[in-house]
């Protein structure tokens, strides 16, 4: 999809500053094939797709070089973003070492990381491909990874970033209202699916992530949590919980909210008192994450505060992070609000920064074998603290029906 | 997107013999967060996304193995295509080891490539992590290129797979067929564009490749050829080459074509001489190729001859391969019918195999200042050749108006 290119050019001047930040004198992305093997960084600054080798080159002094493809110059200088375009027909071997040579870079941040998924878009048989490149040259032995550069660019939101996610977390709120008129006893996960994603499209929007398990649905203990499908057997229930994890993505930003309903059983007026106590120590964890969320801290102290909080209750540890950046990407790049777990590498000892947008999101499971109680919400980090950007979701509505 | 299962498990089976004909005891496809940085190969051998860490392991044996985060499990049984799914919470090293212990494959096949994109999942952070996985085991020394399984997992394609390709070229043919109706001249190629993606949607597609550059429209000498965008200001105009290079995907497979109209100046019956017979020269060369193609041949031997057919009409080299392979995506994995230029790596040499799937493309720039003549058909080669499956342009039809 093509970006206005107001924010490409904004991202891209972004990643100048950030070179000098991070006193890196070049960043090169390699790539091919996009359409298929995308590099996670490409929409940000370039917002289309390449075919052959290609490699995007910006540098602390300000250059911004793209070497591609014949045919693909037009298109990439139709960005704007980019103020030199070398096209090449038969390798780009030649023209790419041709500018490295002009530009005499120190050090060349390529896209790598072990940690950051979203900073690790170079394959390693590109990886391979460029030290081939760059094997007669001093500049196979200059490549550094970019993942601290690109990790920035993301996580830093822009403003014109900022504006479309919380038109995205506007759109997914009005969505969750509307689905809780039409929920009601017998409706089937797949039903309640297929009428959110209708809506969605109805707004212009895509889901935020695979439409396939987007949003999930859970109707009780039966229902698959975590990244499941819908089922078309499981319906909403009376004295169980109906509960959704849903955005959308709207002019390529995403929303990531969870929320809940009770289903009241014939006669029942108000939740159950375990549903209502594990409800009140989710919205309790959230709301004690956020009052710690702040810049300098580092994303495992924040998942810590609301893990205790559930631990401290008595309920069994969530098996997850408490938190991750959105924007782009539903799991957007830049470190995650999580436990110190292998799984998570690095990525928890990040520090939070202005201009984050992150999750606060926790659940307990199988509350008195009536299904999932869980939350999600969307926070922006500012210089002194965070303030939330979805509608906090603090009260458990049973569902009118 | 989710495929049916059947294509899926087609595909895992066609693995395990794979392994064995290549004679390699495992193969390992090891991916995170696949929504952004997907495998190119997971669609064929999963049809879902995974987000932790996961290894998804064929042996030569017929072991089936997902070793995938918690909360994932379960939908990756679904698939019905891998018969034991491991999952985990903290971390996937110690059942990845116990795996591999189980197992003790003397190669292990992962997923890079220099050449084929499509076999180049596996990014440089994740070849790097798999090796600290891997340190002190004697896996590590193990690790071989997957390049030649994928290769020939995804371009020898399973009878579903010929069916659903059929379907797109069906479908892509039909839309030809209906845009030549609403062309004529002052439409613009956006409004065109515009046309043709909503009758891709009308008919339950989407578009084969990125929507802003599918249909690529051309209709006279300014037009951005290649891979460029529709123009909002240029139309179709009288006594110029209106031509299209489209395709549509549907169930998950595509089709890739290019067909091309005059449009007549008033009092024209036919078109000028010089677009015909640049005209007859593209299909020359695309039968001269279809003629030569058959299992055993190099890439580059096709490419010879379409090429020299233009060179010797008097025509400059076009600037792009003679052909690709067709399948889950536009541009496939599996070696192109190319010549032997840098950029196309080692995948001229591939040799041409039963049941693939290959365009026979090319085009010439700027006849007589009227615009860009070019031809894409699609063929299936077969034990002793290869046979159309797209209906075969012969003729240059005067757009009606």
């Amino acid at each position: 999809m093509r970006l206005t290119p107001s924010i490409v050019n904004e991202k891209v001047d972004q990643a100048v500053a950030l070179l000098e930040e991070f006193e890196i004198d070049a960043w090169l992305t390699f790539v091919r094939e996009t359409t298929e093997a995308g590099d996670p960084v490409l929409p940000l600054i370039l917002g289309q797709n390449l075919t052959w080798q290609s490699a995007l080159i910006v540098t602390r002094s300000g250059d911004r070089i793209a070497i591609v493809g014949k045919y693909e110059d037009d298109a990439v200088k139709s960005t704007g973003a980019w103020n030199e375009v070398v096209p090449y027909v038969k390798g780009i071997r030649q023209p790419l070492l041709e500018t490295l040579t002009r530009l005499a870079p120190q050090t060349i941040a390529v896209n790598y990381s072990l940690d950051d998924v979203k900073s690790d878009g170079l394959t390693h048989g590109m990886f391979l491909l460029l030290n081939e490149h760059l094997a007669e040259t001093v500049y196979g032995g200059r490549l550094v990874p970019a993942d601290r550069i690109i990790r920035a660019l993301r996580s830093r939101k822009t403003p014109s970033e900022l504006e479309r996610i919380r038109k995205a977390i506007a759109v997914t709120q009005q969505i969750f209202g509307e689905v809780s008129e039409f929920a009601q006893p017998g409706r089937t996960e797949m039903e309640i699916a297929e009428f959110m994603r209708g809506r969605a499209a109805g707004c212009g929007a895509q889901t935020a992530w695979d439409a396939n398990q987007c949003p999930i649905v859970t109707t009780g203990p039966d229902s698959m949590i975590g990244h499941g499908y819908p089922s078309a057997e499981l319906s909403i229930h009376p004295g169980r919980i109906f509960h959704l994890d849903f955005g959308v993505m709207l002019d390529d930003y995403c929303a990531d909210l969870q929320r809940a309903w009770y289903v009241p059983a014939e006669g029942e007026t108000a939740p159950p008192d375990d549903v209502q106590r594990a409800f009140d120590t989710v919205v309790k964890a959230i709301h004690s994450a956020a009052d710690a969320l702040k810049p300098g801290v580092q994303g495992w102290r924040i998942d810590e505060i609301a893990r205790t909080v559930v631990t401290d209750a008595g309920y069994p540890e969530y098996q997850h992070a408490t938190g991750h950046h959105v924007g782009r990407a539903a799991h957007d790049g830049g470190g995650v609000l999580g436990p110190k777990w292998e799984r998570y590498g690095r990525t928890p000892f990040y520090k939070i920064e202005p201009g984050n947008v992150l999750t606060l999101e926790l659940g307990i499971e199988n509350t008195g074998g009536r299904g999932y109680i869980g939350l999600e919400e969307m926070v922006l980090v500012t210089d002194t603290g965070c303030e939330f950007i979805s509608t906090p979701q603090t009260i458990l509505p049973m569902l009118e029906y």
